[in-house]
């Protein structure tokens, strides 16, 4: 190709606002996508992350999954593959939802690029600018970050240490209407092992939840990501069980599997799966192929479950590891929440000290951990508040960095 | 876990169109998602998908890229990973778009999941409801499909044997202008091997529509999944080199090593990559880690290179056998496009017979193609043209396809 321009030459940076559309506004870059940068400071020990333990990954069995599907699936593993996702895969995960209580069908579920793919198709279907969407206080921030981009706009209902106060519901439903007219669009809930709060909803609350949802005739989203991460008690029947007609119930590979396959799953009615597929072809076409042959391959050979055990055992020792440093580490007027699963818990330091500001000692003392008021999609609260992972970090780390937070803070206290 | 329901009861099916937003109504199912359907009916000919041919996978490649990766790279080929995109990744594509002719660095370049996502991008960082956008007419049906879901509208400009009628594009602009007193957002370009036309624009006609889009300060949206593709000629200058300022260039893997990675990649100002990465991040955090590290292990290696070597010799041959059947077979008063690369070319049959009626003779025929109608934005036009794919097919299969479609088209006429 014979060039007539100077590739070197200097481009003109164009300001580029004046193109853009209105929603551009509403988006921000993901705190924790900036806070993970911070994580990957040499030597800081970052509570921050939402990462599973990178050591217990079963790379043998992926790479014996890549090799069969190569040598036996052949081509049509690396071939453009239907929008609902792999047949055998959603066969799988409507009998492994069927076990979990959920009544589901093959056709009632779709695979997607991650959990957070989901959001965002959710958002797609559901929110027009203005709407209100009814969260609990704090939520998880993918999902702030997936609806603001639609111009929604956040009622919150607040928790306790079982999870979302579902009896605030109507009276969050009722303002919504005195205030546009309209309905909320749905009631986002964490019922087990809340990201951020690290709380699990009992069986009788999600009964209620389900109540209220069809007499308010509101849709439910049922996020789900850390369902199988339970370390302790026995399995909650999860909402969707009670209301699947109105559940969108969201699932994910990621903190089982590998989060690097981007793999998570929609169950909801057959409709609604029509209409997912719609918005998912103008998105992605469809979720990659090779990757859900991976998956099937390690989930119709059992070898999931055994991981997750492996997984249970080893993340069960870090919640108690950082349960312990906590109690014997941190000063007098904190608190924590005691998950029974999951990544998370969310801690509250006694109130002088904003965790916001407090991020900075905490980084000069190479701890990282998620200030609270991020997780509130007002604004409006978490002030003294943060959430500290514990999957990610080996037991001895964890100590030392609950040591030297606690440290830190008993020096703030005494400075105030 | 002790259930206390029947997940064998019937479940009602509610209506959920009233909870949905306003942008559902303009969505529909791609028509070429849905014909795909059609492609699988046993022992079709099928011209209709954009498939690549499947029997040329780079397979021992890709089965040792996996077995490399997960032996020396690890655990990190698994984990979450940055939302712009696997640095080597994004380092390998600066370099071969500057090769090709893009003034391109690393912070540049961004990964998508498929090229389809880098067009829900755009969608979401440039459309309002109601905004104008200029494509050519035909244009590609992923495209529409895309941006039809932010409530775009479509302002043509038409083509011929060259591609987009470059001055038409001053007009498109002054009739929006005057109907909405807003500028179109953007224009959209398929300069090489135009899905569905098959054309390529002239050095000229690239640098001239450069200069309408400085002009008019018009973004372009340079689409180009099939620039490696070329089986004769010279690489023609891409419009980003002339005006990178203001181009958002679209490439992808899905038509060189696989669709079923779903890894395409966007090229655009470092500003404006900052943008994309926030909408990515609130759509599905990050592009798929491992699949990024199979695609920059056989670039790296220099397997891509050799392996699109050999797609030419075999695509080529492929577009020679059906123009040579097209002219054996065809009835008079047909004519088509004859693409320099690419997948398609674009047929036009006789004026009575209507591509979109015809369909169902051709399918009887055991013959499948795509009406030109679907790749008009506004369905004004194309109603006696289809697109062929020649990629996937095998050359004796070509013969016989075009064979039985020239034959029922002969039919058709005779019984006008």
């Amino acid at each position: 190709m014979e060039l007539n321009v100077d590739l070197e030459r200097e481009i003109p940076v164009l300001d580029w606002s004046r193109h853009l559309s209105e929603r551009v506004e509403y988006m921000q870059s993901s705190a924790i996508r900036e806070l993970l940068k911070l994580t990957q400071q040499q030597g800081l020990i970052s509570f921050a992350g939402g990462l599973p333990a990178a050591e217990f990954f079963p790379l043998r069995e992926i790479e014996e999954a890549c090799r069969y599907i190569v040598r036996h699936e052949g081509a049509k593993a690396l071939q453009y593959s239907p929008s609902e996702g792999h047949p055998p895969l959603r066969e799988y995960l409507a009998t492994s939802m069927h076990k979990y209580g959920v009544p589901a069908v093959p056709d009632n579920v779709l695979l997607t690029n991650g959990s957070q793919q989901a959001l965002d198709l959710i958002g797609k279907l559901f929110i027009d600018p203005g709407d209100y969407v009814i969260t609990e206080s704090p939520t998880y921030l993918g999902a702030i970050q997936a609806w603001v981009a639609y111009q929604a706009r956040f009622k919150t209902v607040g928790m306790d240490d079982d999870g979302m106060l579902v009896d605030e519901i109507e009276e969050a439903y009722k303002q919504v209407v005195a205030e546009t007219g309209k309905s909320p669009k749905f009631i986002y809930a964490l019922p087990n092992f809340h990201n951020p709060a690290g709380t699990t909803m009992p069986l009788e609350r999600r009964q209620r939840l389900a109540e209220i949802a069809d007499k308010l005739d509101l849709p439910v989203i049922e996020d789900d990501p850390y369902g199988m991460l339970r370390y302790e008690g026995e399995d909650i029947t999860p909402i969707c069980t009670f209301i699947p007609e109105r559940t969108i119930y969201l699932g994910t590979f990621s903190k089982t599997l590998t989060p690097g396959l981007r793999l998570g799953w929609i169950v909801c009615p057959e409709v609604l799966v029509k209409r997912f597929v719609q918005a998912k072809q103008g998105c992605d076409l469809h979720t990659g192929t090779f990757v859900q042959y991976i998956a099937a391959d390690i989930c119709q050979r059992g070898l999931l479950k055994a991981h997750v055990r492996r997984l249970r055992e080893a993340y069960r020792e870090r919640r108690d590891t950082m349960l312990d440093a906590l109690t014997e580490f941190w000063p007098d007027g904190s608190s924590w929440t005691r998950p029974q699963g999951g990544m998370f818990l969310w801690a509250r330091v006694p109130e002088p000290i904003n965790t916001e500001e407090f991020l900075k000692d905490a980084v000069a003392e190479g701890v990282a951990y998620v200030p609270g008021v991020h997780f509130y999609p007002n604004r409006d609260g978490g002030y003294h508040a943060m959430r500290l992972n514990f999957s990610y970090s080996p037991p001895h780390l964890i100590v030392e960095g609950i040591r030297r937070l606690g440290a830190a803070l008993k020096r703030a206290l005494e400075q105030q």
